[in-house]
Parts: structure tokens; C-alpha cells; sequence
């Protein structure tokens, strides 16, 4: 790249490096090796099988004890309801232009088997980043090697436009899109960026290790060549949700901890009542699924730190120190709504399933910061996550903040819904059910 | 802000906020309150003093065995030979117009404050997040509440323009900067933003969990309001080197270790002879301090990730799986250059200290990832960090690299240089040598 001849040299070097040897065969190269069950469910029992026998492949050797390994097959996807992890890269990616319903089912076969893989801190596949033929670029990318599960989820979800676009009934699934599953409405004070909205499939990889989770990432594109584009991509990290009781209830950038209320992983009734689609639900492919809505939420957080502690306090409905509610109490104290010690505004009661008849969602949100922008500011704030049965409780959650005192130091500046399959069978896929 | 009523009173209120409590009175208060010692220097002391007679304020109290706490105060500033932390958030500052000697001067001491607090895992200032009267705004942000220390170090720089710039000798310091330190010569590939390169004054907050990095680092761009601005800030994860021989070699994003042949802080006289500036050394403010080089260096790792493995070996020099030289041996084996097993414009060969009269330099750099361009690609690359006794160290090994078969997947998008100055002495601020 040095001089102008060499640009040309590279450029053409990279054409016949890719014309050699495709992207898009790594993980069926994968599959192929591992074709001992027939077809395609036979492959991905393969896959399941190799590593449940303990195949001693790739880079779990080095510290499989240290961390937890989370399994991937399963009634529900994980990374739900999953103790959350210290970070996240989270993708959203388009389906290319003139791809057919086999190609949809090839890359969510190909994302299942090396996802399988992934998270028992595996390479992508057998061969890996250095076992395979030294005349072919590797089938992993390298850069977790050594490197353990780190808790690593990897969870898939569907766009409204996987279903129909403006390109019409793209994969003959057009009429099995749930009725919820549209674009969110927009809300007031949305500010909303394209470029970091929406999108055919969702990838949310969550791992305590952020090499392991953009490896990840990184690695599910590098599968998706030829057949999804990266849409866009976003980083968080000190997740600001907890889900499980063991967890502190961590801090959101405006230094107040959030997701005191959260749905824990092992509240069964809640589960079932708020985040779980159920088998009468519909549609009957997704029973056992969820929905997921992703809100970038960019914080003002300079206008926000000028403001006077008592009123900061008001604005939530909570201390800052101890996060109790201003009506008293604890962390865990219930707030009371009745007297005047907590604002009709206040972040805290709008949100209450109290004040909700009874709506609540899981949230597994994280901060972000993205560098700074031209005023010398910080690119900071929340990418939230939550799952819910109905898209309906998200939208009648912010429907009802829309008065929250809050607003005037948070922007919406990203927004996405993907409906989240079950877990995968043994032997199946992501979302097998929708193709059946 | 839902309504552009609204959005007007908005405005209204934070600059009336922002009147009626300036951010810049922040830390004077802070320093005012522990002004037992009589003067600017007697203030700092006061702050060791407190921090070393525990003082049981702050955040520190729920897991302050946890992990390691490091000195702020020493010989060198910390950050430098410290075992590398597995996050940064990295900021350079440039001074804000019309400021003067004093000014900076202030912006040093009240740094070195809420440094000397910060990485004991203390807020900023006495009051901390919750401590202050309700009336005013908070000193700290408050996201760190109950976080530990976290390994944090924070290490602070001088670059050429604080010296001098187009505005002239703004604070009296011209005649006291280091002839080397000046922007680094233009080397082939070069394709840098304006937005990622340069700056007066650069921070480097590194810290084993990202929410501690980033509070340093929004803690002390608040400190700053009004004297110093934010010009361009980085998040870096995945340590690429070692500075310890108990750390495993780290990988980059192009899968390969990184990072095998570092100096180690237990190298004495390698630190001597390559890192730390001599007492002997010009200028002699400097001795005991050292030059720190930052490049931001896009990977195209797309592009990498269809070279065949063999080829990936011989850009390297090194086997992808162990590290080893192409020369035979492990990852520890000095590479033999006499064959012809290693490429003569392998990464390794050109180097390598054997072909460069045996200069050496400190790496420390971080993986990243900023999201991905408008093509789905991911913006990930190496934010590299060397630290070295001279900034002919840097430029020599660097314009070795022109013809780097490397350079065919990498472009040098961010640069920048400053000197660092030797530790903070107890009752003192960084830098207090240069305003002796």
C-alpha cells in the first residue's frame, strides 16, 4: 500500500485470494466435516455431539474451568434470561440483495453450528485458525485462542423486514410474521439515526471477555459473506441490568443504579406471564421465543452532571447513593406512590408495573460510549435491551414515559425489534420451526 | 425535550444551573477542603496524607481486596511498566483559548488530585457522588459507586502544542521543550484524521472493568471544563502486549500474539536504556519520565481474513497457532535471520530490534472495535502505545516498516506524541518540574 503500483498488486492479490477460496464455504466446509447424521439436522447433532464427547478441539483447553460455559442448545435461547455478562457486541445485519429462502436457511444452519461451537469456547470449526491446509485462508479468525468461554451467548433474532420488504416475500415466510412484529411507532423525542435502526437478523453476543464476544461477531459475518451485510454493530460494556439475585444492581452513566425491579431469571410465573411467547400464543413457531427491542439511548451526560443532586433524586424517584425510593425504604423497598415524595413525573413511577397496569419486561441493557463528538463531548449512553412476550408492554412502557423528567437528558438515537426463536433443538437450528 | 416548549426551558434551566455552580469550582472545592498543609503543594499532601491514613470514603469499601490497587505517587508515573489492565479509555485534550500559565497549572494540580484519589478507587473529591449538599451539583458522576480500584492507572502527557503552537508561548513553557518532541514525520501509508491524531495534553486511564477507565476519564474531562477540552478519545480492550512475564501473550485482531519480545517491568536496565528519559538526558525537567507514541492503526481485517494461513505466517514472520519463529523453536525463541525461513520483510525481521542496532521500545496497546463503515465492514484495528526514551526510538523502527509486507492490511488513521513526565512526588502534581 506504500506506492500507488503496490495498491494495484494488493488490490488484485485480495480478488484472486477470495476468488480462490470463497468466504461463504468456511462454515459448510465445517458442516460437511461433521456430516455423519444425513441431512441437515444430522449435522448439526454432529456438531452437538463432538463437543458434548469432549472433542479436544481449539481454545477451551487453556482455562475451560476458569468461567462458566453456557450451553446453547436448549428450551430457550440463552442470553435472556442468562446471569448477564460484562459485555456485549450486539449486530444487526440485512440479507443481501437476490438471496433465496435455501440461503436464509444455509446461513441460519452454518450461524447455529459454529455458535454451538463458540460458546462452549470452541473455534468456529475443527479446523479452526491453524488446522486447516496451510494453502487456505483459515477458518477462524484467530483472535480467541487461548482465550476461554468467557460466559459467551450468542442469540439470534428476526426483523419485521426478514418476513417482507419492499422486495416483497423474499423467503416464502410472509405470511408466518407475527402481527407484532413491525417497526417500533415513533415516540416523542425519538431522534432516531438509520444507520443504527432496524435490520433483517439481530446477533446479541454477550461474554465476559470482549475479545470473545467480537470474535464472535466478527467471525458470524465472516459465515453471513455473500448472504447478510453487517447493518450495524454496537459495543456496551458494565451492563446496567441484572438477572439474577446474586447480581448488585449495577450503574447506568448517569450514576444511578437501574434495574433494581428487574425480572430475575428465577421468577418461572414471571417469566412465563412477561417474556416467554406462549404455545397459544401466536404464531405457534415462535412459542417459547421472545421479542427483543433494542433503543440506543444517548445521554446527555454533560448537561446532566450540572445538575443539583436533590433534583437529580427527584428526576428518578430514587437516591442516588443507595437507590432506595424517595418514599423510603431500601434498594428492594417498594416505592410508594401515595404520598408526595416521589414525583407524578419521576423515571421511577412511570415506569412501575404499578403504575403499568402490571407490564413489566426483562432488561438486559448495557452503557456504551463511542468515542466523543466534535464539541468535545462524550458519544455515551445506554444501548437497552429488553424481552418481552408482546411488543405491546415495550410500547406501552414508552408511551408512558413520555412525560418522564428524564427526557430532557436522553435522546433515541437507535431502534430495533426482532422476534427471538426458542432455543434449538439438538440436531436443528435457529428457528427451524419457521421454515417446517 | 419532547416538546420544543419544553426544549427551550430546557436549555433556560441548564445554563442556569451551569451559572449558579460551574463544573471548573468542582475540584477547587475539592482542594480547598484538604488545604491542610499550607499551599498548592501542602494541598496534594493533604490528599496523600488522607488517602495513606484511610480515610474511608468513596466507593473502595465493597471490594477493595478484590483486585490491585497502584500507587499514584512514585518514581514514575504508573501506567507505564504496570502488569497491562484489560481495558482503556484513552483522551487528548487540547487547551482552550485564552487560557494562561495559572490555568494550567490548576488544570495539573486538580488532576493529580483526583487521580492520586481515583485509582485508589476513591470518588473525586471528599463529597463524592452523594456526599455534597443537595443543592449543588455532585463532584463525581457516580457510575463507580461500589466499584473497586480496579487495577486503574491513570498517566498524563505533554504534547508539542502545549509547548508552543500557533498562538505562541501561551504559558511560558517554549523554551522548555524537548527538541524530539515534536509531531512525528510523515511515513509511508500514513492516511490520518485530524479528529484521532494530536493534542496538548493526553490521559491514558487503564483499568481491569471499562466503567472505571471511562468514569476517569468523563471525572477528569469535567475537571477540565473551561481550561482544557476533549479532542479525541479511544476505547481499547484486549491488552496487546505484556509488560509482565506472568501475563500470557495477548492476541491482536489479526489472530497472532502480540507483544512476545516487550520490554518486561522487571527489565531494569532494558527500562533504563530504552524507556526512561536519563538525568543526563535534555531536558532535565524530563528525567524519570518518558515519550509516549499513540497510533491508531485500522486493520483491513476483511481483507486479512482471505489470506491463506501460510502467507499470514510468512507476513508475520511467526506461526499463527504458537508464535514461533518461522526459523524453528517456540514462542520464546529468539528468530534466526541467517535462512531464509523468515521473509526479509516479515513483520518480525524488520522489527526486530537485531535489525534495527538493537532499539527497543515499550509496547502497550489495545485491540478495538468503533462499530463498522457504511460497507458492513468493522472498524477495528490496534491502538498502539509505545513508551520509549527518545522519539528517534519510534521513528527509526517505524520508517523500518516501509516495507513491511504487512502494510498491505493496515492503515495508520490516528497519531500522536507527547512526553510524559516522571512520577508525582507526594505533596506535588504532575509536571510541577516544568513550572519549577
Amino acid at each position: 500500500m506504500n506506492e500507488p503500483e503496490e495498491d494495484a498488486a494488493a488490490e488484485t492479490a485480495t480478488a484472486e485470494t477470495a476468488a480462490a477460496s470463497p468466504p461463504s464455504g468456511l462454515s459448510r466446509r465445517g458442516l460437511l466435516g461433521l456430516a455423519i447424521g444425513g441431512g441437515v439436522a444430522g449435522l448439526a447433532v454432529g456438531a452437538g455431539a463432538g463437543i458434548a464427547g469432549g472433542v479436544a478441539i481449539g481454545r477451551a483447553r487453556a482455562h475451560a474451568d476458569a468461567q462458566p460455559v453456557h450451553e446453547f442448545f436448549g428450551e430457550h435461547q440463552a442470553g435472556i434470561t442468562t446471569s448477564v455478562q460484562d459485555h456485549l457486541h450486539f449486530a444487526s445485519f440485512d440479507m443481501m440483495p437476490r438471496t433465496d429462502r435455501d440461503d436464509l436457511i444455509s446461513l441460519l444452519q452454518d450461524w447455529s453450528y459454529a455458535a454451538a461451537r463458540m460458546t462452549q469456547g470452541l473455534e468456529v470449526s475443527a479446523s479452526g485458525a491453524v488446522g486447516g491446509p496451510a494453502e487456505a485462508p483459515p477458518d477462524d479468525t484467530g483472535e480467541a485462542l487461548g482465550l476461554p468461554a468467557a460466559g459467551l451467548t450468542i442469540t439470534f433474532g428476526f426483523g419485521p423486514g426478514l418476513f417482507e420488504n419492499e422486495d416483497g416475500d423474499r423467503y416464502g415466510i410472509a405470511a408466518l410474521r407475527p402481527t407484532g412484529l413491525e417497526r417500533l411507532p415513533a415516540f416523542l423525542g425519538d431522534d432516531l439515526n438509520p444507520q443504527a435502526s432496524h435490520g433483517d437478523l439481530c446477533v446479541q453476543a454477550c461474554a465476559d471477555d470482549p475479545q470473545v464476544a467480537v470474535h464472535a461477531i466478527r467471525n458470524l459475518s465472516r459465515i453471513a459473506f455473500g448472504r447478510a451485510r453487517l447493518r450495524w454493530s454496537q459495543l456496551g460494556f458494565g451492563k446496567t441490568s441484572r438477572t439474577t439475585s446474586s447480581q448488585a444492581t449495577p450503574r447506568n452513566l448517569f450514576g444511578f443504579k437501574d434495574g433494581t425491579a428487574n425480572i430475575l431469571a428465577d421468577d418461572a410465573a414471571a417469566l412465563d406471564d412477561h417474556v416467554w411467547v406462549a404455545s397459544d400464543d401466536e404464531p405457534a413457531w415462535l412459542a417459547g421465543g421472545s421479542y427483543l427491542v433494542a433503543r440506543k439511548i444517548a445521554m446527555l451526560i454533560e448537561t446532566w452532571d450540572r445538575v443539583r443532586l436533590a433534583e437529580q433524586d427527584t428526576i428518578i424517584g430514587r437516591d442516588k447513593g443507595e437507590g432506595a425510593p424517595l418514599s423510603g425504604g431500601d434498594e428492594f423497598t417498594a416505592p410508594d406512590f401515595g404520598g408526595a415524595s416521589i414525583d407524578a413525573n419521576s423515571h421511577v413511577r412511570l415506569a412501575h408495573p404499578e403504575q403499568n397496569e402490571g407490564i413489566r419486561i426483562l432488561r438486559r441493557g448495557y452503557n456504551y460510549v463511542d468515542g466523543n463528538n466534535e464539541l468535545g463531548r462524550l458519544d455515551a449512553g445506554l444501548f437497552f435491551l429488553s424481552y418481552q412476550r408482546d411488543p405491546g408492554q415495550f410500547i406501552t412502557l414508552q408511551r408512558r414515559l413520555s412525560t418522564d423528567l428524564l427526557n430532557e437528558y436522553i435522546r433515541h438515537v437507535g431502534s430495533g425489534i426482532w422476534a427471538v426463536p426458542a432455543g434449538v433443538k439438538p440436531g436443528s437450528y435457529v428457528g427451524a420451526e419457521l421454515f417446517a
